[in-house]
């Protein structure tokens, strides 16, 4: 409120704000700022959530469940940045709807509504805009999803990348749906909803020209189909969440941490596709940290553990769904994996990130 | 959804998309498309909404209001390019905060939360960021709005501008609230909420380091306090709209195009500061197409325009409320100015921009 005659200096005090500890080594943004992992962390939990201050809520979550007029709803956002637009298995267009369609279903919520806001770079082909217009139109519609308000920025050419997509939407929670990292529990069963690392290696292939015989294709997708099958069978799902940037370790890293319990991972159960083995070999990555855009991973009661795999199985976007560990009560904060050699290994929280703009 | 085995050409077809004739002129992205005026509307108009195809709903506006769950909501996004990030009277994250608070104002609801996601570029000070962030707080504070989800995303250096920041917003919408640009009719009185084009020449003076004199400061505030007590008085309030790009002349297009009214402005009414009314001699711009970033435009019922005059003036942010014009049955879809020597002269929609950045 500018009108009461307060007037705010327009130099930036740079000596006013004290760089906390764990944001110290880098006064800058550096790349792995945006890599989903320990220094993401680090930027929310240190730098955002302080300035915030108290208009901060709910944590700032990937998703926010809110009481509005009386009413459950999801509320989640998400921006994208991905180099190149368009990749093998899908576009910006595609990953803009599904990314905040599935943030809305890692909550239980049925999506409702999006909205899109592009910012668009000077020179940048009306066709190419077009072209990723239409992905976000088909995958709208096939996510059953309204696209119903809309914000459209231009930047000067060398301050963009062509375009960067943000969308943000609302979902409808039921009543008694309580899905959260907060739930998870030792004992939990943790369920993967198929192959992992797809994502990530699409782009990545594409991107750096590779060719690994067959070309990998992302699996970019809407997953709240998959979550409302997984709702129906009356299980307790505890939590849900769609391991992207950092991969199954990062979101697995997130959960113990959140829940303050251990997870306890058998390598040998997770699916990774010998295309995926073979790119990350060659490249050095491990498909536990590749980015997935189409997969899921529950914690549900041991007790629901069959009942919810069946249901996961006969859902088309479920079919290879496999339990890949146990939430435990030891190492609490930790994921450890049991190895193939019988041996056990401490699977990290990333630090900044093995692939950048990724999406 | 990828896994029924529907590959996807990872090549854009530049020729497939024929580009519609008003998009003719520029097969490319140009800093007027983001202006606010007619080749902005063009884009929606000719290229978004028919690739977004079925899936686009509510005309894609400012600000949808929807019903969810038996709950009446109003839903907007806004992202923020706005170029020196600090300026006289506020930053990107005032505006970020107000400019998704009125949108939603404008639909008459109720703000409640907000989402903010950060398009980061490398190299970015943290203390700015920080800096850019307490504003951020500060105005969801003042503006009694929670944030209550976010993202950040890292852009290599050069592929942005130290901070691009979008907001989506909910708020809730009161029974028998009707307030959209399709309300406007012939007899409305058109009143605006205070001084124009102050926003737009605060941001061109500080990024061109011109000295007017005196400073002039942007106006940047949240009105849905001010809406609050227009809706108070129980008039009949046909359509709101803050005139932001584009500036006054752009909004009052936009609702005669909308309404299929005419409007008929009386330009010695028109309350131009001093400072810009001498900026936009200097420059060469008319104030009317200036932007604002803590005005409104009301059309109204002339049977309540003293009361809903007199609740605007008695509140902070409308002292100085007035009327500028009536809507009228003749050129409908145009705006015609009465000049202060007694001729009248056309208000055209701009077309492109004349401060490209300035939100």
């Amino acid at each position: 409120m500018r009108e009461d005659g307060v007037s705010v200096d327009a130099t930036i005090d740079m000596d006013r704000w004290v760089c906390p500890r764990p944001l110290r080594d880098s006064p800058t943004i550096v790349m792995g700022h945006g890599g989903g992992g320990a220094m993401s962390g680090e930027l929310i939990e240190h730098l955002f959530l302080p300035a915030f201050g108290a208009a901060a809520d709910a944590g700032l979550g990937d998703s926010a469940v809110l009481d509005l007029g009386g009413v459950r709803v999801a509320f989640s956002t998400d921006s994208f940045v991905v180099k190149p637009l368009t990749f093998p298995g899908g576009s910006i267009g595609d990953l803009a709807v599904n990314g905040t369609v599935n943030d809305l279903a890692m909550s239980g919520a049925r999506p409702m509504v999006l909205s899109t806001a592009f910012i668009l770079e000077e020179g940048t082909a009306l066709a190419e805009i077009a072209r990723i217009a239409e992905a976000v139109g088909t995958a709208a519609l096939a996510a059953e999803v309204k696209l119903v308000t809309g914000d459209t920025k231009v930047v000067d050419s060398g301050h963009g990348d062509g375009i960067y997509l943000n969308t943000a939407g609302i979902g409808l929670v039921g009543e008694g749906v309580d899905i959260r990292p907060q739930r998870a529990r030792p004992g939990d069963v943790v369920i993967v909803s198929g192959d992992i690392g797809v994502h990530g290696v699409a782009v990545l292939s594409c991107r750096e020209g590779l060719e690994f015989g067959t070309t990998v294709c992302s699996d970019t997708a809407p997953l709240h189909g998959l979550v409302a099958a997984m709702l129906d069978t009356g299980a307790d799902i505890h939590t849900l969440r769609d391991p992207t940037r950092g991969g199954v370790a990062a979101t697995l890293n997130e959960i113990a941490r959140t829940a303050k319990v251990g997870v306890s991972l058998d390598e040998r159960a997770l699916p990774v596709p010998d295309a995926v083995r073979d790119a990350c070999g060659l490249l050095g990555l491990d498909p536990l940290y590749v980015a997935n855009e189409g997969k899921l991973i529950a914690f549900v009661d041991p007790a629901d553990e069959y009942a919810v795999l069946a249901a996961m199985r006969a859902h088309p976007l479920g079919a290879k769904s496999v339990a890949i560990g146990v939430c435990v009560p030891e190492h609490p904060g930790m994921v450890v994996a049991r190895t193939a050699l019988g041996g056990t290994r401490v699977v990290d929280l990333p630090a900044g990130e093995q692939l950048p703009r990724i999406c």
